[in-house]
């Protein structure tokens, strides 16, 4: 069954008629095509009982014919797409119809409402359900994208000089990955040193790499519509031993949630695992976020491995396991890996090692 | 006045009581305060009446009180949001509420509507309008990331080589920007050589620079929470006359344009300054997209230059002029500068030559 089979089983299985797409990337998903539409307009309609219609920008009416056999249509900036839309689609009497709520915004639904009198649901969770579980061959380009991170990292640590600054050393992580044909890091590459590490949102800047500190990196590529995450935090010079007991902490909270991970138990279980460690230790108050988010074609997605999560994970399901502890003006580590969940277990994507790692300064 | 009266204003004339933002762009322009929440909530209530708050990630509420002065709360990933907002705000009764329809997702659009049971409107086209017109400051933003730009370009032709491929002169360029301090380019870098040149959304890959072919290059930067975009196509080798008559058109119709804006044209005519250049030349079917958009903050932003866009263009609007000619298999240009409507012209923020340059390959 494709995935587009699914969409109208799902349809079916509903009562409903008609399913509308508007996030580009679930659009990737069901159907290889991907377009960044910008502020204009992009839809993917699925008909329980007609032959789908890929709505995209005249710009992309090309591109998008050639990769997907049913029927594409544009419009071009002077039209009006809404208008263009109701024109092209073959039945618009939908009674009932599931769209991206958590994709598509209150402009383009009230578009879409004056093309559609029926009644609007949420096809949001049912898209990341879909999404949720990965097969072998999504896994195996996870693996991939895994692979280019722990290249990356290994960049960063090459780099690593007390006359470079953390945007130095950035620009050579980012340019050694272009060079070896990744368009696109997964987000913007963090490289943290010293008390800025110990903001878990800080950002890079021209200051230098200290000595006698931990340094942070946080880093991820996207390659064949996957992407990768991992953060490492390695010594340069010699830390105090207070920074390296709470590196110690944070590794052993990691690799108990790693150890703990299996079909059955929920997220909320599995954040509970690495959290305890830290809050057995008395820094539970520094460890201010989710244990983990899902990965997959976007570096966001399910689920999220936290507290009041019950989902019971499935072989299949990517996530991250990133517990951090942020002291401010004295420490800050993450240290991260994402992986699938086995018939038995939990397997990262990402092999850079996890004993803290010293380097000259 | 400050932004935030502006909007206080914009309200009582409204008759309205709240005003709710959740544009992570929007929310620095109003505040000084950037955090991009990801999949979490972030949102600005700003009252007619009482002191604006501003609901964040828990992650980001130290930095949040840093930097602006009035309220903020925060949230930790395991508490319902849409709980904690109501228990936190002030007020919760607004009979009349605007928020960013352009922004707002349906399911946030809901989330809020659990507090709020006032009427939402659209905030959008005010908050557009309201960044239209830039600053003195704003504009001298504007033309740093413009200096950036034609920096990034230059690194680009220096980097122009048979042995190189599009992937390898874009690690160049933004190993280069991240190097001179630059965090983040406004968009993915393009390099497009040959017949990629020729397609208006080419994605850059590992072929090699072509001999004797034209090569686009298409970028910007972000500084100072301004953004820059520029497009420069340039010949490798000796490209056959065809290709450089085509250049000269494109250029022709970008110049027109450039020099009909002036306060009181609107948007509609200057697209149409340059369309009708090519047109007249007979490859007005090769010139597919709108002449320019609105630049600022986002590298996307009001106004659209375009055909039925009868906005009367006034000093202080930042847009791009970008004619472009693509013929499949033939040809591909496109010449971009952006500026700002002066007191009788237009002024670019970018220099870099537009003559046809020519590059050994």
């Amino acid at each position: 069954m494709t995935k587009l089979d699914q969409i109208r089983l799902y349809l079916d299985q509903k009562g409903a008629e008609l399913a509308i797409f508007s996030d580009p990337v679930t659009i990737n998903y069901l159907t290889g095509f991907f377009c960044d539409p910008h502020e204009r307009q992009l839809f993917l309609f699925v008909y329980h009982d007609l032959a789908p219609v890929l709505f995209v920008p005249a710009l992309e009416v090309a591109r998008a014919s050639q990769a997907i056999s049913f029927p594409v249509f544009g419009y071009v900036d002077s039209e009006n797409p809404w208008e263009k839309i109701k024109a092209v689609l073959p039945n618009t009497a939908a009674k009932t119809i599931y769209a991206e709520f958590d994709h598509l915004n209150v402009n383009k639904f009230h578009g879409l409402q004056t093309i559609f009198s029926g009644q609007f649901n949420n096809l949001t969770p049912y898209v990341q359900g879909m999404r949720l579980v990965k097969s072998a061959d999504e896994i195996n380009k996870m693996m991939i994208a895994g692979q280019f991170a722990d290249k990356a990292v290994q960049v960063g640590f090459d780099n690593i000089s007390l006359d470079a600054t953390e945007t130095d050393v950035i620009a050579q992580i980012e340019f050694e990955m272009k060079k070896q044909g990744i368009h696109k890091m997964s987000f913007d590459t963090m490289v943290l040193t010293g008390n800025n590490a110990a903001n878990p949102h800080g950002i890079p800047g021209t200051n230098n790499i200290e000595n006698n500190a931990l340094l942070l990196f946080d880093l991820g590529v996207e390659t064949l519509g996957y992407t990768s995450d991992m953060t490492r935090t390695v010594a340069v010079g010699q830390p105090d031993q207070f920074k390296i007991d709470i590196y110690n902490l944070c590794l052993e909270a990691q690799l108990a949630a790693i150890d703990f991970i299996k079909p059955g138990v929920t997220a909320a279980q599995v954040d509970a695992a690495a959290r305890q460690v830290i809050e057995k230790a008395g820094y539970g108050q520094y460890f201010n976020h989710r244990l983990g988010h899902g990965i997959g074609m976007d570096v966001h997605e399910f689920p999220s491995i936290m507290a009041g999560n019950d989902l019971v994970l499935e072989e299949g399901m990517c996530f991250s396991v990133e517990p951090g502890i942020y002291i401010p003006g004295k420490v800050g580590v993450r240290i991260e890996d994402c992986g699938h969940v086995t018939k038995n277990g939990f397997e990262v994507f990402t092999h850079t090692p996890k004993e803290l790692l010293y380097f000259e300064g």
